[in-house]
């Protein structure tokens, strides 16, 4: 691992490193904040993953989570949304496909295939490589907002007894059935619709093995809402599962980090109770 | 004045607008956070001048300081850091001169004795434009980071009664004596350097009329701290002229946002003391 940067923040560490993924096989960009209990003793560690168009810096630099995390003693890890070191034909021409839109599946379709495998990343390298490296339990939460939200319910439907809580930010709810997902599942995993069905948050609660419970909140200003991100689809399908939602629909705020920093500290607390 | 944005953030909105400046001869646009007390009441105002290479949105974006401004019903205005609409030769060339640097002065050098009047827009013309407009009282603070630090104190230190309190991080604390005041003073006000001190808070501290306590925060580890921040200039002139300063040295913090946000919220409430 390459240490980028290094700065104080709130009493701890925030440091972004560049190391050589197996997954995505090449460099791939990873943000953590150490919290300053962590230099006594290992914390446990909340996993972000970011919206299309982000990198490893947009939630580092615009959540406002570091206060909380600092209090509560949570590590926080930010890694990229797509690999960066390819140039498919047509990789870099979208803001919803390619890179920065990695959506956080194992591609199996030319020339993806070949490195778009950010969900095994996410999964399982890079908590791998954190719990390596840093003074970090094993004790992992999952969070993310749009794209980064339905990457954060999926890994956690996917994966129980991995971690000890989820939340999301407006999460692309039901991608099998919104142009986003639509786009970036016929590019990455081809036309048969129903290789996409494991990749959807609302379809994977019906067989979730772990009632893990979803804390979700939703601005009703955001512009994407209704086309987009379909929570009414989630909603459904853990009522029709009895799995635990909460899902809070807030008036007035939009899709922007300033509707994340405004409510990050309540899933931040949630996430530490789970991980006490 | 013509809405740019307007977004919910903490219960509150935080607007950006475009207007006519007189002060600049030219638009100008700035950032107004309006804390949720301001549906209901007058709201005194925290003036917040950003540094070198900043808009009216660095600040917005990065400093985390909404949830504490809500908390303590404090509206924040963040104007940009010089005019824009001018093409003066060079004007545009370096980060620390002409765009993005007007060094909070009133030029008095062609061209950009122009335009180039960022002391009365924000001391004078943003202040009644921003009290005419909106919820606020006449109460104001103000605060600044780096080339805005100093900007904060001179605005307080040349205009008694004009503020409640006044707060700088890493302020450039004696701009006659390093190289960004330099080349800055020499630009916007000639080679006279006789006319550069009334525009450096060290040399302005002697004749304060009022003494307004100085709040001050710098990172040790501030790259910039020795050979432009300089604030044991500041801290002698206090000293010498029983100025009331404090002045706190942050063992391991750089000049980022990663800083001001870390202690920001410190300041929200010195400067919400002295607005109650």
């Amino acid at each position: 691992m390459e240490l980028i940067s290094s700065t104080k923040t709130f009493g701890g560490w925030l440091k972004r490193y560049k190391h050589e993924s197996l997954s995505v096989k090449g460099d791939m960009t990873f943000a953590i904040y150490l919290p300053p209990q962590a230099e006594n003793q290992a914390v446990p560690v909340v996993y972000w993953l970011s919206g299309l168009t982000c990198t490893d810096e947009n939630f580092i630099q615009k959540a406002g989570a570091f206060k909380k995390a600092a209090e509560l003693g949570l590590a926080i890890v930010c890694p990229d949304t797509s690999p960066r070191g390819t140039d498919y034909p047509e990789e870099h021409d979208s803001y919803d496909f390619g890179s920065g839109a990695g959506f956080y599946v194992n591609a199996t379709v030319d020339p993806y295939r070949h490195s778009y495998h950010m969900y095994d990343y996410v999964v399982q390298e890079l908590p791998h490589l954190v719990e390596e490296h840093f003074p970090v339990t094993q004790k992992r939460s999952i969070s993310g907002h749009s794209m980064g939200g339905h990457g954060a319910l999926i890994c956690a439907l996917k994966n129980p007894g991995c971690y000890q809580s989820v939340s999301a930010f407006a999460p692309i709810s039901n991608p099998t059935q919104c142009p986003w997902g639509h786009k970036a599942f016929k590019g990455y995993l081809g036309e048969d619709q129903a290789t996409w069905e494991e990749w959807d948050a609302s379809l994977l609660v019906a067989n979730a093995k772990e009632k893990l419970p979803l804390l979700v909140d939703q601005g009703e200003a955001d512009d994407f809402l209704v086309e987009q991100l379909k929570p009414e689809a989630l909603e459904a399908a853990c009522l029709a599962a009895d799995h635990p939602l909460t899902l809070r629909r807030q008036p007035g705020y939009d899709h922007s980090y300033y509707f994340i920093a405004s409510f990050i500290d309540d899933h931040l607390e949630h996430h530490a109770s789970a991980l006490k």
